[in-house]
Parts: C-alpha cells; sequence; structure tokens
C-alpha cells in the first residue's frame, strides 16, 4: 500500500482533516471570546459609553500589535510561497496609506465612541493586563514553532459569526457608534479567507498525531489571550468577577 | 573643579543619591502592591481559605520564575563582581538542595493552606493572567537595559514592611496558616540586603538625569506587574473591580 520508510509508521492515531477542524470547533466553542460576559453585555446592549471606550481604547493596543505580530511569523517562514500569502494580514492591518488599513479603521471606531483618537494612539491609558496578554501573544508568535505560530490565528474560524452578530447589535443599541464600523465590515471577508488559509497550512504541517495536538493548544491559548483581555476589561470598569475556563475554583464557590 | 571632558558638560539635572531615592521611595507610595484590596482584605483578615488557596498558587507561578529573571540579569553581566553578588539571589531561591530555598518554602505556605503541593507545582490552574504578567517581568529583564532590569527588582525596598505586616497578621487571622511562614521569615533579612545593592547599583549606573529616569520607570512597570497579578485575583475570586492607579477612568464614574 504504497511506499513507507523503515522506521517511519504510519500514525494511526493522525486526525483526518475534518476530524482535525472538529476538534478546532470545539475549543472555539467553549472557550471562544463570544460566551465572555463583557461581549454578552455589548450585544444585549447593557454597557455604557464609558465601557465602549475603555474596550476601543484597550482593544486598539491588540489592533496596533497585530501587524507587527504577523511581521514576526513572515520572518520566520523561509517559504516565499508562505510569506506571499500571509503577507496580506499586513497589509490588511497596516493598510497601504496612512489613511486606511484595520488599524486606522479601528481608530475611527474608538472615536465614534468619543475619544480623541491620539489619547488612544498614545497608549497611556491601556490597561496592563491588556498589555501583558497582548504580549504574550508576539511570545507565542517569536518563540513557539511556526505551525503552533499559525496556528493561535485559528480564532479566525469564529470570528466571522462574532463579527456578523456585534454589527447588527452595535447598530440597533448604539447607534451613534453606527459610523465607525469600517473595521468589522472590512474583517466580515478577511477572515475567512485568513482562517482557511490557516486551517490548510495546519492541516498539511502536522505530521503527526502529537503535531496536531499543538495545534489545538496553540488555539486554546490563543482563546485564553482573548479572554483575559476581557477580563480585564470587566474587572476594571464593570464588575464582579469569575474565573476563566479551566482556571482554579474555589471549593464549593 | 575637576577634570571635564569637551562635549560632556555636568547634567545639572542629575538627582543626588537621596533624591532619587526619594522618587523611588514616592512610586512605591503610589503603586506598591501593599496598597492593592486583595492584601487589605488579606491584613484584615477577611479572605477565606480558599481565596488564600487561589493567592498562594497563583503567586507560585511567580515565585518559580523568580531564579530564571535572576539567571537572565546574571546571564547579561560582564562583571565578574556584579555576576558574584547577584548570583545570591539565585541561591536564595532555589536553594542549596531540592529541600530547601524560597520556592520550596512557599510550597510550604501553599501546602498550608490546604493544597496538594504537586497541584501547585503542575501550574494547570494558574490564571492566564498572572502568567502574561510574570512573563512581562521576564520580557523586561530580558529586552530592555540592565540598568532597567536591575532597577526592577527595587520593589524590594518596599517589601520588608509589607512582610513584617503581613506575618502579623496571617498569624492573627489564619492561624492554621503560622507553620508556613518560613518564606516569608527569610525574605525579612534577605530582601534589604538586595535592595541596598541594587539601590547602589542604580545611583551609580545611571549617569544622567534621563537615565535615572528609565529607574524610576522601572520601578513603576515592576509595581504594575504585582498589581496585576492581584488584579487578576481579586477579579476572579473576589469581586467587584476597579482600575489601576494611572489607567484610564470611565468618566463621571
Amino acid at each position: 500500500m504504497g511506499i513507507r520508510a523503515v522506521g517511519a509508521p504510519a500514525d494511526t492515531n493522525l486526525l483526518s482533516q475534518g476530524e482535525l477542524h472538529a476538534r478546532l470547533r470545539e475549543v472555539g466553542e467553549q472557550r471562544y471570546h463570544h460566551r465572555h460576559p463583557f461581549h454578552l453585555m455589548m450585544h444585549e446592549g447593557s454597557l455604557t459609553r464609558g465601557q465602549l471606550q475603555a474596550w476601543a481604547l484597550n482593544r486598539y493596543y491588540y489592533q496596533s500589535r497585530i501587524p507587527i505580530k504577523d511581521a514576526i511569523i513572515l520572518s520566520r517562514s523561509e517559504d516565499p510561497d508562505f510569506r506571499r500569502a500571509w503577507r496580506k494580514r499586513v497589509v490588511d492591518h497596516d493598510g497601504d496609506t496612512s489613511a486606511d488599513g484595520g488599524i486606522r479603521r479601528w481608530l475611527k471606531l474608538a472615536e465614534a465612541t468619543g475619544l480623541d483618537p491620539e489619547r488612544v494612539v498614545g497608549g497611556d491609558e491601556v490597561l496592563p493586563a491588556t498589555r501583558y496578554a497582548v504580549n504574550e501573544y508576539l511570545n507565542l508568535v517569536r518563540n513557539r514553532p511556526l505551525l503552533e505560530a499559525v496556528a493561535s490565528s485559528l480564532t479566525e474560524l469564529f470570528s466571522r459569526d462574532l463579527i456578523s452578530l456585534r454589527m447588527d447589535r452595535l447598530r440597533e443599541h448604539y447607534p451613534w457608534l453606527s459610523g465607525g464600523l469600517d473595521y468589522f465590515e472590512a474583517r466580515l471577508h478577511q477572515a475567512p479567507e485568513d482562517a482557511q488559509f490557516a486551517l490548510n497550512y495546519a492541516f498539511e504541517n502536522a505530521h503527526t498525531r502529537s503535531e496536531q495536538e499543538t495545534v489545538i493548544q496553540a488555539l486554546r491559548d490563543k482563546c485564553d489571550i482573548l479572554w483575559a483581555q476581557l477580563d480585564a476589561l470587566y474587572f476594571a470598569y464593570v464588575q464582579p468577577g469569575w474565573p476563566p475556563p479551566g482556571a482554579f475554583r474555589i471549593e464549593g464557590a
């Protein structure tokens, strides 16, 4: 049944593409930030303008680091085909001029909440916990195998549904934000393209079951990074608290 | 008035050792975690055993990374005198055998709260936000100038007072913890020695006012790192929340 090198038996535990995809979807169902109470409040319209400002200002730090994250991944691949495909992400966020791109569009959203864009760009008021979580994303793509760095982007598998819902709900509950939704509009088609590329890459480059498990773990870790950013927001600006999925729970609480 | 190289005028804004020390104390007064509500609750006896477990388990992650942090600093100095002095810190935490050292003593404290030490060492239940804050400390000492890496340890200027108070209050409010306080006992003399060394180093190696300001900023950043760990605990296990000093505040809140 085909050629097989001595000492390299087939990994009979290898997941099929469909099985791997199912495992990744399961992670998203349990740990993606669409379940976070801060987002649930946003979508039911119970956040105040000040809380939306805190969200826009803190998440700007995340957005501003995305092209840095993608440039690190670019810098780690020796394959021009991969680099050409991945380069699109840097362009999506940085734009072709200073007047476009995802970062500029996020700033437009922050402005629509009533914040001075210079204050947002300055970043002095970002929660330390936001910075630490985002910086951990940079650590991940810098230090772990390229396969895992790519796999950590797979949260984009779940972002289209969240963005569609969010745009509807923001327009409904916060009509004064409607002029600032270009970022999400663009992500509606960018994210699924990116997710499909990363999913194929992960399947083709995880050659053993144990590598497939590192792909799944990288997605879990990225979900933690998104979740922790909302925890920090909720803690500082909403209240009260709860431990994230899988963390230590006090007995009887 | 002594020899002065052409083109190297005296930096007339340079702080004296006393002035620098006063600026550092001011940072500690405002931002050190002795002011954090989680610690205030601990000292007034209003934390539950479960909350103390959460604290011991999460802070174990911090303790376990301290000798790594100090080894990074060791690795960055080309001065044998400096390295010999700094090496003491690694020994203080790792011990001379697996039965002693600060990490082992912290584990004894965690055991005294009723936790299985293997569960604590495993680390699976540490809050992501704890890991991110601690990892940021490693980033700081790895990536920023050695002067700032050393200065970030200056929170030890303030730890003796906090530890003295804490030992009294833990014995008073949580007598079942009394057998687990060896860690603090050892730090009572270790921390002031370390702080004095780092303070002298910072003064002698900050040659301009602007370098002195980076020393002060490194201490602020370290205070943020300690504070964020307690925020994460409070958010997950106590409630309700507030923004840390200097962070974005919602207007009218």
